[in-house]
């Protein structure tokens, strides 16, 4: 019988100073309580997500000092201790020129790495490279199928268990990097074949973001690995955040087992920085607890844990300590500032009612009653007199032409005011008071305004981070929801807040009461999480023969009466398609460029999660095929 | 003898629909020509850089539909079309789970697509996917290599040319798309794997953008291989530009013919859509045209080449006619200016001198003769009132704090008026002006300020293009001189600019005569190119390495003296490199991930092609053993 710690460390990426420290302790821990073998995640020392800083050869030569100082570690103790580091073959190189790197899982057991046998190195190399979503593996590292095709061979002949001896007996383990347990399209399966090759035991450290759900399918794709296998199989993942620019993406640890039969036997908290403990018997090669339950996911309870713990990662360590938040009234500013309330408390959080010439009294009182629910510190900053004077400067100031030796005035149409006006509270005002408070100011987008671009370059779509920039706007009532009822338990944010009609207040036609958002929320939010986040990502042909069939309602999951209520007829459902694709594509991707780190939490975010070049729209021919025929009805 | 024809048409990334009907047309035009074979680029058909728009079904399988339109308008004729599309395989998948995509190359004859015999399929399959800089290959497309391992086989199997019959005789033709002819670290060589099957005569279609002193590199690599394979070697390139989101990328074409013996044959025009003819004898396997001579590069000349044509089809594509740019009266502004005049004509720009309390008549008198000289629009709009207005408000609006009753009021600082007199010219007025000018405004940060963020967020670091933004400052003061004498050929750009040092003119220590710019330009210049643009990533380990064994200068390109007389001790030193290299890796991250595209010309810009973290600065162990030593000293 063998105790197995699996350890989630708050992994700091860019610093295997910092990470090296934590392990040595977690080392000294695991060892004064006993365990036999550590588990520690994927690429544990470095960090992940650190862009183009693996081109630095001074860094990864730091990191692999680093890991020899973790295998010297167990030179003195009986613990066997498994952990992520890049890899080094400095008589290689990369396709890139660069030095060969592997992201690697070390095996240290007695002052020495142990490798398996097959492989010219003593560490394990992983064979699956992801290069979706966030991920960018074949940028830094040679993959277990590039260099079996450059030693003349497979994946297969270089894949083998790594063996340890242990309390006198001779235990194999089956050693995979993250990747290499997502099994789906690879045509060689890693676990399988670690199975194949006599591994005792599987183990999967991986350095896995939480998405919405991940957890579900984890659950199901490693549990019949395990089965298929007949052995147990363990996760060991990571907590902290790390980010890649423009996304912020949260570890949930949750490392858990799965016994030989595919149940989950034991799962750490999510979120928490803990050390897992359980006992494997060798001899039926069995874990021996009780099957955990894994938690039925409330999808709100679980975007408010991930968005709470991101932001909150982030603030720290950008060492913001103070947070301004443009409070217009509404529920995107009134779900951003009960959140930093909830991270920072009330005394470091400055809301910002910023009136101008359109703003209700009914919005500008949900701001103050917002401020004093929550108990923050609260200002008035009105923009009229500022946005007129901005308007006279630059209607009265003469323009010359010394091509044609004229003079001429600018004149100022009603929506460069609305830009006007948002600029005026972001740039002026917000930044201002941002840094005069000691803190930086918040970008209150959502996902269906980033989507579309719905928002004003250097004016609501600027601050330090965007925080519930992944969400939908229904997520984001939902999330109102929460607030009020789970954490603060009392109604911070008012309730005409979730009953008026979002209207961005920026002209006469745009204002509470007369005309509010030009979304209508309940069927956007379907549609535009069809345009980002479906895998094969849906088209306006998609869309046009889904409704020309009546079946849109059942892809976009809501009643085909909204869809009949909002569209009056085809011209009309055609004319809003291409107005919201055309942005999307279009003035919204420029938007994005310059907008804020966004937290991430859905299976797709803005960002480099979802890659985008600025270019013209594209409808392809089925979609005018399918236009002229609905238009001819 | 054949008549070889290789266009570079100027492709539209995402735009198969365009793409096609201009590939139509050249196939006609060939064929009127009496060419025998043509060849088009790499990707001809989608583009390449288009993003994650590669996973959406519907526009590839527009784009194969459109390649079959190619093949079939070769029914008719007896030309041959080479050219580059996207190919998918709908009975696989990517290991994303997605359909299986190829970047591939067709040969079309007699409204055939021909394969190479090996492969099952109709088309050549790109082997070496780049993942570096720009280059996502490997997120999109699975490679020959890939395919070699799935099908139980090696790349050299799978290789081989297409034949085609013309002119009652066999030609062997040996494809390779762009990667696969950059051999020096794959284990992999296309070219020569090609001529080792049988081939007649290389042939490389490409995607490639420029990059500063690229072409030198491939005319020694490609001619090389020319020379070693004894056979003549196409290369096919397009123009046009492409953009990733951050970067914007200008392809020149350039597209050659390197002979059996490896010297240069024909070039086509920089920049130019157009069609190299050339003959080529499948008896001698030899072109028919006398040597080329590569043009040496000038660096200035190259470089204004690059940004002119970047900025202006950047604009073009964005349907911008108007640019508006905050005049300054320094060297980056005017520099800007006389850019825009150039490419828009100066009566569609407008130059906004906007000064404040720390403004020197100096500069404002450089902004208008600046204007004079480049016969713009131009208009002043002072801002030390507005900014006043904003100091009174933010400092006398009394802000609640509701957790404890109590009343205070913000103080402002002067570095924050620093940063709110910038903001108030780029996002209050530049974005104003510009919006009601009907055009957008310029961001004309230098690389040297963007890599150590020496800029305001919302001030002077937006705008809807970074046209200088790839350009260190001495390249800056170049491009200066050569619009002076080369394009407009009268100083537009007054003389003072270019001998005045730089100062932001924001604080009464930062003003013209009093203090300027904390960068000594010609010695930071060089220490921030080593940061960014040296392919192993030089680390401030290595500069103290350098510094302190004397060889430093040497590393830079800069006189030793520069570094004494810029530094009093090894103290000095050290606090300026862990200055910038902080602001290198901290805030300046922030600020980039914000920043707008920037026109991309060096070896290694910021934005997609040096990826990113916002990560806390990191020193090796080596540094600090250095430091200590220094400061021992």
């Amino acid at each position: 019988m063998l105790k197995i710690a699996c350890a989630q460390p708050e992994i700091t990426a860019g610093r295997p100073d910092l990470n090296t420290e934590k392990i040595l302790k977690l080392i000294d821990e695991a060892a004064a309580n006993g365990a036999d073998i550590l588990f520690l995640p994927e690429c544990a020392v470095p960090g992940y997500l650190i862009g183009d800083l693996w081109e630095q050869t001074a860094f990864i030569e730091d990191c692999e000092a680093c890991g020899q100082d973790i295998i010297n570690a167990t030179a003195d103790n009986d613990l066997c201790v498994v952990f992520g580091n890049i890899a080094l073959d400095k008589t290689k190189v990369n396709e890139d020129g660069r030095v060969r790197k592997y992201n690697a899982a070390f095996v240290a057991h007695h002052g020495k790495a142990l490798g398996n046998g097959k492989l010219p190195y003593n560490f394990t190399v992983k064979h699956s490279l992801p290069n979706y979503r966030e991920f960018d593996d074949s940028r830094y590292f040679y993959s277990l199928a590039q260099l079996a095709a450059e030693l003349g061979t497979t994946p297969d002949a270089l894949t083998a268990p790594v063996e340890i001896n242990i309390k006198g007996q001779t235990v194999k383990l089956g050693i995979m990097l993250c990747e290499d347990g997502w099994t789906d399209n690879y045509h060689f399966n890693v676990p399988q074949a670690l199975a194949r090759a006599g591994a005792d035991i599987l183990c999967n450290i991986s350095c896995s973001p939480f998405t919405l759900n991940k957890d579900a399918k984890r659950h199901r794709l490693f549990g019949a690995q395990a089965e298929e296998a007949k052995l147990p199989l363990i996760y060991c993942n990571n907590t902290g955040i790390q980010n890649n620019g423009k996304n912020i993406f949260t570890y949930d640890g949750c490392s858990c087992v799965y016994n030989s039969d595919g149940t989950l036997s034991a799962e750490a908290k999510a979120y928490a920085e803990t050390v897992l403990y359980f006992d494997f018997d060798c001899q039926t090669k069995k874990i021996n607890t009780a099957p955990a339950i894994a938690e039925p996911a409330d999808r709100t309870a679980a975007i408010y844990k991930a968005v709470r713990y991101g932001t909150q990662k982030f603030l720290q360590q950008l060492g913001i300590t103070k947070m301004v938040v443009g409070l217009s009234g509404g529920i995107d500013s009134a779900v951003t500032a009960a959140l930093y309330a909830d991270i920072l408390g009330p005394q470091n959080v400055l809301l910002v009612n910023m009136p101008g010439r359109y703003n209700a009294d009914l919005t500008k009182d949900m701001a103050l009653k917002t401020a004093q629910a929550l108990k923050t510190n609260y200002m008035v900053v009105p923009i009229t007199e500022s946005v007129e004077n901005t308007f006279n400067q630059l209607t009265q100031t003469l323009v010359t032409a010394y091509n044609s030796g004229t003079q001429f005035n600018l004149s100022i149409s009603p929506y460069v005011m609305e830009n006007i006006q948002a600029r005026d509270r972001g740039a002026r005002i917000l930044a201002g008071v941002a840094a005069v408070f000691g803190g930086a100011f918040s970008c209150n987008s959502n996902k269906s305004e980033i989507t579309v671009g719905y928002a004003t370059f250097y004016g609501d779509i600027c601050g330090a981070v965007a925080p519930i920039g992944d969400l939908w706007k229904h997520d984001v009532y939902a999330l109102g929801r929460y607030l009020n009822d789970k954490i603060f338990a009392t109604p911070v944010i008012p309730e005409e807040i979730f009953t008026m009609r979002p209207s961005a207040e920026l002209s006469p036609e745009q204002t509470v009461g007369n005309g509010g958002d030009p979304l209508v929320y309940p069927y956007h939010d379907k549609l535009f999480a069809l345009f980002v986040e479906s895998w094969h990502k849906t088209s306006p042909a998609d869309i046009l023969r889904w409704y020309s069939k009546g079946t849109l309602a059942e892809h976009l999951g809501c009643q085909q009466q909204l869809i009949d209520e909002t569209f009056k007829d085809a011209a009309a459902f055609i004319a809003d398609l291409e107005r919201w694709w055309k942005l999307f594509c279009g003035l919204a991707v420029a938007k994005r460029i310059q907008a804020p780190p966004i937290v991430s939490i859905s299976r797709r975010a803005y960002g480099y999660d979802h890659r985008e070049a600025q270019l013209t729209p594209y409808f392809s021919r089925e979609y005018y095929k399918l236009k002229n025929e609905l238009l001819k009805k």
